[in-house]
């Protein structure tokens, strides 16, 4: 099998990625591990930048997004018993956000690839990318019992902080930066309406929560929880009760509880590789870093990521400026970083990290009563969760 | 011995308050357990926020300040081998900052007193304060070898973080807060001509530095060491050429040496008591609180203290409001938690921490990314480092 640009890993980058280059005429294959019902069966992120929103635009797949999606113009900070809404689009002069769910826009992108007939590999076992740092790189993998070869141009490696991309790099080649956070966050869905029609991030000595939306009909909450926490010991009963207790009494007294569709726990981690490169291979989103999810960046840094290879791809395939492609690390980093900075900056401000009120709780509240009252504060936090510039290509 | 306000403390905040209730025909005695030229030879910051300079003219000592002070309406950024400017009266509407020093300003305080004939006892040992929970409060010290007891109606702590005030409050009424940090600065005072017009505060991974001056003629630098460094191990050559290498090449190259006139370590520590009044008494200053150096606040937060207090004084003894002398604290603590937070960021952002390049690190060069390529983000910086307005009494 040939193709230009060999896609690993079918989740929104890889499909994103895939769509914008099957519409500027790039041949590519995507290659995933899983099932496509496996895929969309995972519950994440629903926070779309303005930024993202635009690209779904460009690979044409908006219209189930412009009729379902909930366009957010503000978001809540709670603290104190108190909360204070961040105006985005006054702000931001006009930029808002878009409620829609990552399982959504990947179902999107799913039927939309199908529609074009790009190739789709599922269930493509033991992909193992070889020879990259020569003019022919190529996959490996059994797919349907055969073992397949699947020569290219390119590699983007979309598998995820799991997958094998990622790992193909000599060790030597690159750096990692961590910071893992002593917490984790139970997730809870139910078919209830949301407590606000908006975003609420809250903080409180019980530890961080966040109310947040699928629908009018439809409510994503979290809870701030020990690592070793385990989802059994949640009764639905106890999560509406912790939730109660975190947020400020006149949003907990319109709390419409209900039986959970789901619940899950995920860890919070900060991570990055530098660079993300390794001669033709080219990490895309979580493969590359992982955010926190307080901020809701990590499915959008993964678009910003799409939106720098995508565009270097048309300049190779379309100007033949293969020089361009080195750039791509660095300028995906220098967003990246500022990303990263945003995310560990809210989480390290709304979580609890120690039982006790201590100069480190202090300086949390401090910092909200600061940037709350203060109009470039809020503005800070108000650029950045709209998402700042895309980095723009020479 | 009787008066209104004991002051103990013949510091800036002090002496300040001290002026300022003599000018409402509020009387006051100042109890200082050093000599007058003891409290001159300390040498402390110099850079006096808008607030600050505007009640030095209120208290009448302005004179000296105007001549020899020098405004400055900006400072810089320096990391990553480059330089940022924070224009701040263009971020402020028009705000700026006085370089000149605490020791003039304690001078000039001192003088001011001496002419205005009020009572300042120097070298007064074992000062106690007493009685505070009651109607009648008073102080016993020894001075010129006699017992004296000095009654009042307010006890006013100026007396610094190693004073007897806040230790006269009983333990079990206050709360203290801190952060101590793994680090010194080591200062520098010499007789050459500073190597920039502006402050530059400069992030390197060999550790801080902080580039400032007293007059054109007189600098003073500042060097991030270990808390166990001793001053004599630091010849000038060594101090000139840490300073060079830890300085954007720009800046380094026009850096004009000579003798040191004077070095010292001092520890970087963060330190709130809450609340800061108990009885009669009244905490002020660094008796309070203590801030890390990084930001200048020091000085500024004791004379936002000073201004709180006074006009609190004034409501007593002109109005009768004895009622409102109970907001002290709270008044106080809204200011000084957020000069504490924005003390504490500055400290944090531009040490170092850590001798490897670690995910901190790279959250320091991301946050000077994101601050100094953002309007909103050098807004804050300016606000805070010009000083956020004074709290208003109701």
């Amino acid at each position: 099998m040939k193709t230009q640009v060999a896609i690993i890993g079918a989740g929104p980058s890889g499909l994103l990625l895939g769509q914008l280059l099957h519409h500027q005429g790039i041949d590519n294959v995507i290659v995933e591990r899983r099932s496509g019902e496996y895929v969309l069966s995972r519950i994440r992120a629903g926070v779309l930048e303005q930024g993202m929103v635009d690209l779904l635009r460009e690979a044409g797949v908006d219209q189930r997004m412009d009729r379902e999606g909930l366009p957010h113009d503000g978001f809540e900070l709670a603290f104190d018993n108190r909360r204070v809404r961040v105006p985005l689009d006054k702000l931001t002069g006009g930029s808002k956000v878009m409620v829609y769910g990552q399982t959504e826009v990947t179902r999107d992108l799913m039927e939309a690839r199908e529609a074009a007939g790009a190739t789709t590999l599922y269930e493509a076992e033991n992909v193992q990318p070889f020879d990259l740092d020569s003019d022919s790189p190529y996959l490996t993998f059994e797919h349907n019992g055969e073992n397949v070869r699947l020569d290219c141009d390119y590699i983007a490696g979309c598998d995820g902080y799991h997958g094998v991309s990622r790992q193909a790099i000599p060790q030597d080649r690159i750096t990692e930066f961590e910071k893992v956070y002593p917490f984790g966050w139970l997730g809870m869905l139910s078919d209830t309406p949301p407590v606000s029609d908006e975003l609420i991030y809250a903080r409180h000595e019980r530890g961080f929560s966040l109310c947040s939306m699928r629908s009018a009909t439809r409510s994503r909450y979290y809870l701030q929880v020990p690592l070793d926490e385990k989802v059994e010991d949640w009764s639905d009963e106890r999560f509406w009760e912790e939730l109660k207790r975190r947020l400020p009494d006149e949003v907990a007294e319109k709390l419409v509880t209900g039986p959970s569709i789901e619940k899950s726990i995920a860890p919070l981690r900060s991570f990055v590789v530098e660079p993300m490169q390794y001669g033709k291979l080219f990490l895309v989103g979580d493969a590359a870093h992982i955010v926190p999810p307080t901020g809701a960046k990590g499915l959008n840094l993964a678009a910003s990521d799409v939106n720098t290879l995508y565009r270097l791809m048309v300049k190779v395939y379309q100007e033949g400026r293969t020089d361009l492609i080195e750039r791509y690390s660095q300028t995906c980093l220098k967003r990246i970083w500022k990303a990263e900075r945003f995310s560990w900056w809210m989480t390290s401000m709304l979580h609890n990290f120690s039982d006790e009120e201590d100069f480190n709780s202090r300086m949390q509240l401090a910092e909200l009563d600061y940037v709350t009252s203060s109009e470039a504060g809020l503005t800070t936090i108000a650029e950045n969760y709209v998402g700042l510039p895309y980095e723009l290509l020479e």
